[in-house]
């Protein structure tokens, strides 16, 4: 086991990935930019480095101090946390080459997964289903050749462009040679480009994503599956464990083509495997992450397994004995950020003047926020992710609605504790009816 | 179900109470002392009613004005928590003739397991092991004839005196005649009676109790024990569940024990039934607490059942459907006080000038503190309670020890967190290896 593991990170996480060292008998190096001199990790951490300004790029991006603060404690594993380094193939190469335990898979696997389309035809060679697409098409005929094999409804995209532009959306085959027409004129004029590819358009589904974390022996364990629809910009904002609408046989599923995908590719360490899934549960993978997400703790609460104890474990070489565990219960993670929900979610960042966390059974708080503590401008906005559980869904939700009324962050912020409780309140929520979609179409129209 | 339940007590147990009717939709009212008007029950509360002076008597043992303020505020149902008034059957006569339901069972239940001998004889008639005692003896010879009957060794006690004068432990029966005439003689110049019982003396018990809810219809589940060995002048400091001590077999048989008896008398509501046990895992019934425990929450975290949610519906005359509970894991309780654990455990109360609550992966945190807050002298010195789970003991016992390094009280008080740390770390805890003395007699002497 690792003696001494650096925390490339800050925030919530660094204080996560502390907690369980601690645990471990780790110990424990912090790195820290100027603007986070007096954040949490700094002062849970047995040592401290300051690694540089409060810009991301002088500080939690910057390979070459991290590396020296590194070999400066005698760290013999870095944890990269999610976000900033944590998907840089290159940052674990020259963590590697230096000694230093990169915990999390192999840089080539890393580059793999990193390439969306690579991943696509990993997924499609290990047996699991993609959403069905074409090449990029250079005239009409071409797409609605494509069109013919694939199937309707489908997407016409422009293939140098985005932001929906150059896209239309093809119902049946009679309306195709019209849309796809307009869609390249529209790419033309817009990108200076005609070409557009085609993709199978998967009305409104679910974001649902299986944990996986797998030994350097090759044995893949999965941990169910969390429910990540609720999404505003692609960003989700609350995450459940399990999904109400996965199965028994859907799981089984799930976890069996994340596991396919993980073997393939030899994947050593934690990962997530994501898919959307369609009304009458078809599922098809997206990506994967190679990296521990924000949203691990839902599955930790249903499965009692300490995720990032095991990564840990498993970067050291340790083996994971078992394949499968057992879910118990509903977890929700409540994302409680710095934002402005009023006004288009922007950051409003502050001093923390009084401070209650909410506390007592079922509930579960990882923050970096204490009484007095000023959010830095530099970084996202996440301030605490609430984390409840209960025996049923409805127990979660009834869990979750004390808990958000209980937290108390006053000061010069905002939080996105007002959203959340109307959030839980909507229909949509409270049916479990939900899709990738629905929170910026049809709830925010009715809670803002 | 209630629409609004008066939780007639302060601290901690008042805040969990009313974080569970919230989950439930229950409204709540909360009372409060002169001294209590900054505190966070009465913060929490739908609404609060001052009750009286500091004294417990002039507020938190204040019939009249508890009645006064349930009536006022229109609460059909009144939760004692635990200490003050709940084990006192005239409350909970006089509630329940005002119309105002008691939580926890009849009046006539409370007097009956009020009474120890009264209680001793319902277990032994239930069929369960009791510890095997004379009654009142009045000659040495009449005390031979009963020690004879309870076999060695045993404790000969002063029947109206206690603290220990009076007591000898009679080992074998050769030393028999010559003990009780001494204990006799001293029990005569103490208490001005010579009159003597005697007890089967059971060496170094452990103290294991029994977690019961049972509803109106009769049905009464089980939810594993707890280990409560670790105490200090009878109070509990640490609590376990389960218990490392008890085997399936054992767990069974105590279960069983303590369905027989609430059973027997009929009894309604949460309950726990307690237990010494020997070496050999005899058990024998000592007595039974007719209200929800200070360490229930280790339960809690073991079985996933919030037992103030099913002690508050059992109440309202709702079904429970099933006996037993499985257990998973492993929990830990550690009382958080404001004493100075080096000087005798003396009370330090003061103000919270800094606090940091421990948080992340399974740990719970009860507790009615904050930053800034004032802990008044009147009352008793828990401040919090931390509790941990983990997947194994030993896991509970590394997170304790994590969450107990974060923990911050800062201020004008003392706290017994430094102790909790010390304990942990000793042989007799890390083995598991307790008993009701081994506290005082074995651990303090090292770690103070």
């Amino acid at each position: 086991m690792f003696k001494k593991v650096l925390i490339a990170n800050r925030g919530e996480i660094a204080v996560r990935i502390i907690r369980t060292c601690k645990e471990l008998g780790i110990k424990t190096v912090a790195v820290y930019s100027t603007a986070d001199r007096e954040s949490l990790h700094v002062y849970l951490a047995d040592e401290a480095v300051c690694i540089g300004g409060p810009q991301p790029s002088q500080s939690y991006l910057n390979i070459p101090a991290i590396i020296a603060a590194a070999e400066l404690t005698g760290a013999d594993a870095i944890h990269p946390g999610y976000g900033f380094l944590s998907e840089n193939p290159g940052f674990a190469e020259i963590c590697n080459a230096c000694g230093v335990k990169f915990i999390g898979p192999s840089p080539e696997t890393m580059l793999l997964m990193g390439d969306k389309a690579k991943a696509r035809e990993i997924a499609k060679r290990a047996g699991v289903p993609v959403i069905e697409g074409s090449g990029v098409c250079r005239s009409v005929q071409e797409a609605l050749k494509e069109a013919e094999r694939i199937g309707y409804p489908l997407l016409v995209k422009a293939a140098h462009g985005g932001g929906g532009r150059g896209m239309r959306l093809i119902s049946e085959p009679s309306e195709a040679e019209t849309l796809i027409a307009t869609a390249m004129s529209e790419a033309e004029a817009a990108f200076g480009s005609s070409e557009v590819y085609l993709e199978r358009f998967i009305e409104n589904p679910r974001h649902i994503e299986v944990q996986i974390v797998a030994d350097r022996g090759g044995n893949v364990a999965t941990f169910g599956e969390r429910e990540c629809s609720l999404q505003r910009r692609h960003q989700k904002v609350l995450e459940e464990a399990p999904s109400s609408f996965v199965d028994e046989e859907l799981r089984k599923k799930l976890s069996e083509a994340a596991k396919r995908i993980a073997e393939y590719i030899n994947y050593e360490g934690a990962g997530t495997v994501e898919f959307l899934v369609d009304k009458e549960k078809n599922f098809y993978f997206i990506e994967m992450n190679t990296r521990i997400q924000v949203e691990h703790p839902v599955t930790e609460m249903v499965t009692g397994k300490d995720l990032i104890s095991l990564q840990i474990k498993a970067a050291s070489g340790e083996k994971i004995d078992y394949n499968q565990v057992e879910l118990k219960g509903h977890a929700i993670e409540f994302r409680i950020n710095c934002e402005d929900y009023k006004k288009g979610f922007s950051p409003v960042p502050g001093k923390i003047e009084k401070l209650l966390i909410p506390g007592g059974f079922g509930v579960r708080v990882d923050t970096h926020i204490y009484e007095g503590y000023q959010v830095p401008v530099y970084y996202d906005s996440l301030l605490a992710k609430l984390i409840v559980w209960g025996e049923s869904r409805e127990e979660a939700i009834r869990r979750g609605r004390r808990a958000l009324s209980e937290f108390v962050i006053e000061g010069s912020l905002k939080t996105t504790i007002p959203f959340h409780l109307k959030l839980i309140e909507t229909e949509e929520f409270r049916k479990g009816n939900l899709n990738t979609r629905i929170l910026e179409e049809v709830i925010l129209p009715k809670i803002v």
